[in-house]
């Protein structure tokens, strides 16, 4: 059984609703936060649903009001679902000293490390708890999901739509975190939450867990759009590894490299309607 | 003469850039920020430009990340300025103690009250310093210039567009602030800035100004948006007395009034498109 959530606030916007939730969560035994909009045609039945993953320091908030996406969606029928990046108020010792660590960094898995692990199971929260909430009790169809999302939150659609066979029928990225393994970032990240035992990290990296596979598992394609006025791309991304494991699984991977463009929400809205094109033709029945 | 900006920081969207900029004014007597979205077409000539007045509590920042309105004036060609709401760090003692009046709160008027009047000059700066910088060192064309805004900042863009016959070509506003004398955040700030003598707050107010006009200053039309499940209504906005002012005076004015919409960004990026097309319109040379 799914537990009720509780609506902190609704705004009309392009003929649908934007609203922002809150609901008592099993698996961090935290109250989380999320972010909906459901677009006109959901009046009317279960619709082709979009799940965005943001990144550092961002909030439930972030995509919902930089990004632009509802115009769109509104018009193709996609509702969207935009989660908050962390839980907050675990209480761990040291949790909001970082920026790309603790509270706003949960970096969409489960962790296994003392003092962390009862909290921080972002992974398991979406998986087993927030989505088959939401497919009871909204007209969301879990049957046709797709996922995405931005830098950390890239990573966190990678990884999850490449640890889930099934549950997501497409997917995409803006500048996501592509090998988590070899950089700051997540190597920061999976020694506090994973240890420093790095066999268990692979189970998290994008690049290494699409090598691993025998078949492509996204047949119809994947799309990524990366800026290369983006500060983070050389230390952080390394899209190219990620293009290295499609090429060598047979992935059909559209990586579309912008000259000029940063890490940010302009960079964002700017492709934001190609994605949800991406996503409506892969997502139609 | 016009003094020199130093740009902040650059972000390219939709193939155009939004940036934001400041400038040491010589009418507040203060460094003051703005942001520009130039669009492609810029490249290559000056283009028709939109200034766009934010409402209370708001920065140059809003505008830009918020509204979505970058994508269709990148298609149509159209610049886009947003100013800040107020100067910042005049040092009037209790300026930052309301958040509707004094910092992020400057109605867009030159204050005439002690201790506000050197630095508050909210319209001198606009109309008298920085459209002219702008003019004299970005593709903007002064000879077509739309002005709109929300709010504090649709007031706004009412009375300059009144005040100043001839200075702007097509005006348009999102739930504005429509007479201000009769509204408690006006009186707060006509009182403020301006004094209690009632007789100087005529010249800030949209209705007042409207039904002492001879003929229609806009024959093209006025275009405004307003939420019916605005919290602010009631109280503060007043659209029937300027959709009167207009009626008296024979202005052409679309006031559409939307069932369920609020007064925040998710209506204002709603009707976004609408406004665009209603200044493109009219800056059709």
């Amino acid at each position: 059984m799914t537990t009720a959530f509780k609506t902190l606030s609704e705004h009309r916007s392009f003929g649908g609703v934007t609203a922002f939730h809150e609901h008592a969560s099993r698996e961090t035994g935290l109250p989380m936060r999320f972010a909906t909009f459901l677009p006109p045609q959901a009046a009317s039945g279960k619709v082709p649903t979009l799940v965005y993953l943001a990144g550092l320091t961002c909030t439930e908030e972030t995509f919902m009001v930089k990004a632009g996406a509802q115009r769109l969606a509104a018009e193709l029928g996609l509702a969207l679902i935009a989660p908050d990046t962390s839980p907050r108020g675990a209480g761990v010792p040291g949790e909001a000293d970082s920026w790309d660590f603790g509270v706003g960094a949960g970096f969409y898995l489960d962790a296994t490390q003392p003092g962390w692990s009862n909290h921080y199971r972002m992974e398991s929260w979406l998986l087993k708890e927030l989505l088959p909430l939401l497919g009871d009790s909204m007209p969301v169809d879990l049957a046709r999901l797709g996922l995405f999302g931005h830098s950390m939150g890239g990573h966190g659609a990678l990884t999850l739509a490449l640890r889930h066979p099934g549950v997501f029928r497409s997917l995409s990225a803006f500048a996501p975190i592509c090998a988590p393994m070899q950089c700051p970032w997540g190597t920061k990240a999976f020694t506090g939450y994973l240890s420093t035992d790095t066999a268990s990290w692979a189970h998290h990296d994008a690049s290494a867990l699409m090598a691993a596979k025998a078949t492509a598992p996204y047949p119809d394609g994947i799309l990524i759009d990366q800026g290369l006025g983006d500060k983070f791309l050389a230390e952080q991304l390394h899209p190219e590894a990620f293009e290295a494991a499609c090429t060598r699984v047979g992935q059909p991977l559209t990586l579309r490299r912008h000259p000029g463009y940063d890490h940010g929400y302009y960079f964002i809205q700017t492709f934001m309607a190609d994605h949800l094109a991406h996503h409506h033709r892969q997502l139609a029945d």
